[in-house]
């Protein structure tokens, strides 16, 4: 099938929002072997979306629309496509009753209009928001449209659309993605090259993200089975040349590898931060559950909180500086007395955008890691060290230094 | 005028990018008077490319467009616009010179497609890369062509083409991002019903996001005096319907206001979090500069971290359990004692997916503050409570409680 993903919104047209909406379909809809052929966005106007509809269908059998499903007066989604179907838009009983109960006390009018739809739609509930999305078929050409808000749009497109779509397709796509830490793209790509050359299917293709690359290797055939099989043959290959940077093979990342293996061995873990600002804690305690492994982060940002609360000592912040080795194992020394937590983790260093010395620019930090009775520091340096970068590069290498602890 | 965006490449399709460009470009031409339509993308395609434009230019009188400018077969643009516009593709000798200094020693034969432009075309120069854009205007219609890569199309935006756009304009945009809390937005767009009914110029929109609601007001006039008089003069309006929710007006988000208020009152911040996890301490340590502000955040996740780090009393976390008004208030009182900072903030409640209470379900927690020998507490309720929404709100809420508490 051949798709048009159309984004209606004037804050999109204004630069006021970034369309991650299109970004994240697209990835989705090609997994599933649905050609993503144009994306469109237009404001809330009754003839433009009708125009653009009119567009995508010449070459397209298929147009997902998000956003335009709010109740204000310029949501208007709901109404050009009825319009554009030759469909009356009428009110869903049962979508009234949801709706009424969102609002117990009282429902602003205007947000009866989220009750009504095109005649011959199918709802797709959205738990998560007021607006529903819903989808329709109508002399060949299927249309689904689903909310603007990605916290609304994301999970109707998996529990609601996804399986629809799924089974309209008359072939199976099956992928892995391949994690691995340690090796760049480039160099990826060189140790797969004649694979990657030869490839029909499975397909392999290396993708460039944050701090690490990943492998997707892909297949299409008429079977799950046959897929997976065809996947799983490559994957075989792959492992016997790139096997030492692998450290997940379904996609998870380096974080939920690692909280799956304090789970699964039953350890728990503390950590003190510097530079990261209790960025660590929140990345660990994002994961339901984490109560059970994670103790406390003392997220100690001037000298004094490191001295009261981790027991550093004034002479080494003074001789070594606060973004340094010693002090990172001070920190996570401190940090191990008074949890007693199996890991305990620490860190240190220059975030920026100011600050840093001669021989630790920005970018520079320590990670102190007391494990088993023993107590290690490493350091490591930010490429390219926007503040930003270096606290979120800074938390991953957090993550790979227990990984590594554990798999030794 | 009226303008589309039309970014090209496959890597937009499959979703492997997101598309900065059309966000970049959308804001800057907007400030500039010029109407952005439509944003459109398709892969580098001999037939697709000119269908887009001529459905471009069935409403609009300008096209930009960004990628495919590159030396590689499947980088068309050029031969595109040429097709479309009835021009031939010829070789312009000053960049011929400039490209062949890009490669001293050996040019790569495909690279000379880089000094080959539509015969009517004027060259926008690319010190950041080897691709030049350009420029054309036929018939009454206006298209510019800029590289893919935002780190060549925004210099070449900024430095060529910008200057060529302004001084085409007869009128210019003004407006401001009003930013509320504490109101819905359909609340206040009832509050503000006829206002927006009438509007022309200024406009207004109003605009939901996490937690909170955005009005925007915008003019275009001839002069900015002009558009600035108006907008201001509805602001005025506005600010006396709803003035007591609005927190910005000038679209600064929560953080960032409470940032600089206590940047400028010179006060320190110290907080302890439970079910955030370090979330709060990240938020406002993701400003440059926060060191001179914030001391530290014990994420105190376990019992025995809240009792050791903050003196909170095992009878209290038995009688009233952690997530409860009695435990954040004595969470900031010890944390008040250890770190001496003129503002003191905690949280604590059920982020869930699991436990809560009858009377305290999971989406609930509970604020302690203390600031100025006063110590306080307050509950919350979050809607629709997944464990992401429950942990965002908490920390909007922290931000919220000190800004209201520095405003009185």
């Amino acid at each position: 099938m051949k798709c048009t993903i159309l984004t209606v919104g004037t804050e999109i047209l204004f630069g006021s929002i970034t369309n991650t909406n299109s970004v994240y379909l697209s990835r989705r809809l090609n997994e599933l072997g649905i050609d993503v052929m144009y994306h469109m966005s237009c404001g809330d106007n009754p003839v433009r979306l009708k125009e653009m509809l009119a567009y995508a269908y010449e070459d397209c059998d298929m147009v997902i629309t998000t956003g335009g499903l709010g109740p204000t007066e310029d949501d208007l989604t709901k109404e050009n496509i009825a319009g554009f179907f030759g469909e009356k838009n009428v009110c869903f009983e049962e979508q009234l009753a949801v709706l009424k109960k969102h609002f117990p006390d009282y429902m602003p009018p205007n947000n009866i209009k989220q009750a009504y739809f095109p005649e011959h739609a199918v709802i797709l509930k959205n738990p998560n928001g007021t607006a529903p999305g819903f989808f329709l078929e109508k002399g060949g050409r299927f249309i689904a449209s689903l909310p603007g808000p990605p916290s609304e749009m994301t999970p109707m497109f998996e529990n609601e659309l996804r399986p629809i779509l799924a089974s309209m397709q008359d072939s199976v796509l099956y992928f892995r993605n391949i994690k691995t830490m340690g090796i760049g793209e480039s160099q990826l790509e060189m140790e797969l090259l004649d694979l990657i050359d030869a490839q029909t299917d499975p397909t392999l293709a290396t993708y460039a993200s944050s701090f690490e690359t990943t492998l997707r290797i892909a297949s299409k055939r008429s079977t799950l089975e046959e897929a997976q099989a065809a996947v799983d043959e490559m994957l075989a290959k792959v492992r016997e040349r790139v096997g030492q940077y692998i450290y997940s093979e379904d996609g998870e990342d380096i974080k939920k590898v690692v909280f799956d293996m304090l789970m699964e061995k039953g350890l728990t873990l503390s950590s003190c931060e510097s530079c990261t600002g209790g960025a660590f804690a929140k990345a660990f305690t994002d994961f339901p559950g984490s109560s059970a492994i994670f103790d406390r982060s003392l997220v100690t940002y001037s000298w004094d909180a490191k001295m009261q609360e981790l027991g550093v000592r004034k002479e080494t912040l003074e001789e070594y500086g606060a973004e340094s080795a010693e002090v990172a194992e001070e920190m996570v020394a401190g940090l191990r007395a008074v949890s007693g937590s199996d890991i305990c983790i620490s860190v240190t260093g220059f975030a920026g955008p100011t600050g840093g010395t001669q021989d630790r620019p920005v970018g520079t930090f320590f990670i102190g890691l007391a494990y088993g009775g023993e107590l290690k520091s490493f350091r490591f340096e930010t490429r390219r060290p926007t503040r930003e970068r270096v606290r979120a590069y800074a938390v991953t290498e957090m993550f790979r230094t227990i990984y590594r602890e554990l798999k030794n």
